[in-house]
């Protein structure tokens, strides 16, 4: 079964308290888009955020000396973006080389809390993580089957970088209506050994492949995966965050 | 543009000197695909390291006191695999909880060096990365291209877990005919920002996509992505590893 991508287009620059599922339909309307059972919606985080009033003016924010203190050692970063990312930061996992690796809220690992300068419209503007992207995406799969009356999967992505490898990929920030984790344990291997490890991140595998249509400066926010023949769930992206105590990188 | 991932089917289990582009193209064949310009052929290193013998019969190998040694802190493995991941590994990265995560020859970091017990079709048999993924890469290329008189990526893909987050996606371990890493730095974003660190993994983001109709198990060893406009490149997926040096996590 051949699965597509196909890129939401057309979207105006999102505001704060902008109605994002309506403009979402619309942008795919334009697209010659309509939704269909099992459709996954990959929504990114940038346009979630601007919808919820995820933003903070820089010129309302006044740095903590901390803030401050390791501004010098961050290359160059504006001392009140470092006070945001600590205002999202629950601990800082590394602090090295100019950058600033933390653990958000719900326990994301990334990069700058995902504080993000880029595209926010206004160079005053910096864009935060919605507060709890599940809930984002709860929302949106409720717009989507109320408006279509077929199963819809949601995924909110975020674009980060990782520990080993170079270059950043789409992860899974939020999910609804679809698991984040396809268990696989127990099911047998072609020579009919049992599978004893296998339980894959489908939420960021689908992640990744919407971000080919979603590149960074594309203005594409969203896309739509067909042909995935998921089972319907109810968990959330915060199942694929992995508890520090089992993670051997923390 | 939408982008499409399709399975390619009906391989038989490889072995060891069997011409995987032979197979691959017959698969093809009887999936009704046909090579286009620009299509990315992705193939899991499973078929790859077998079509090339880089498979171990256990009872030809020997644990080595070492191995014997750690065996016992690593849930009840088989000493002589993992006297085979020792073989395959240039430094261990972490040993812990019964976990292994080493750094390969070429610089892979991954758990056991990539040895799989899984889909080797013979119980006593366990199958090794291929030795030079992006020379698989570039034979498979130079047979796709020779074919289809197009221009092909090819990607050697890898199903392995992540620092931080639960649950396997698959990654690009060998690439050819397409840039592994997709360099947007200098463009500017919707604001007329300048993106000063964005470079994508494209070649992880499309392994990842193909994940999605390869799973484990599923006996799909490979598949077919089109409509991703890449541009033509020479690189090579050990462009992926980031340097020893700036990883801030080994």
């Amino acid at each position: 079964m051949t699965i597509s991508i196909t890129p939401i287009a057309g979207l105006p620059m999102v505001r704060p308290g902008d109605d994002l599922p309506e403009l979402l339909f619309a942008g795919m309307q334009r697209s010659g888009l309509s939704l269909e059972d099992r459709d996954v919606l990959l929504v990114c985080q940038k346009v979630v955020s601007k919808s919820e009033g995820r933003v903070v003016d820089l010129r309302t924010v006044t740095p903590s000396p901390f803030a401050e203190q390791i501004t010098a050692s961050t290359n160059g970063k504006d001392a009140r973006v470092v006070e945001v990312i600590l205002r999202e930061t629950k601990r800082i996992v590394k602090m090295e080389a100019g950058r600033l690796i933390v653990e958000t809220g719900p326990g994301w690992v990334c990069a700058n809390a995902g504080v993000d300068e880029s595209n926010s419209g206004d160079p005053h503007l910096v864009v935060l993580l919605p507060r709890d992207p599940d809930a984002s995406a709860r929302r949106l799969v409720a717009a989507a089957e109320a408006r279509s009356g077929c199963r819809i999967g949601v995924i909110v992505t975020d674009t980060f970088g990782r520990p080993w490898r170079e270059g950043l990929v789409d992860f899974a920030l939020g999910a609804a209506g679809i698991e984040p984790l396809l268990d696989l344990r127990g099911t047998r291997d072609l020579g009919g050994r049992e599978l004893h490890h296998t339980i894959l991140a489908q939420a960021d595998a689908l992640a990744a492949a919407a971000g080919l249509v979603m590149q960074k400066g594309s203005g594409i926010p969203a896309a739509l995966v067909r042909g995935y023949r998921f089972a319907p769930g109810s968990g959330g992206a915060t199942q694929l965050i992995r508890p520090r105590g089992s993670d051997l990188f923390r």
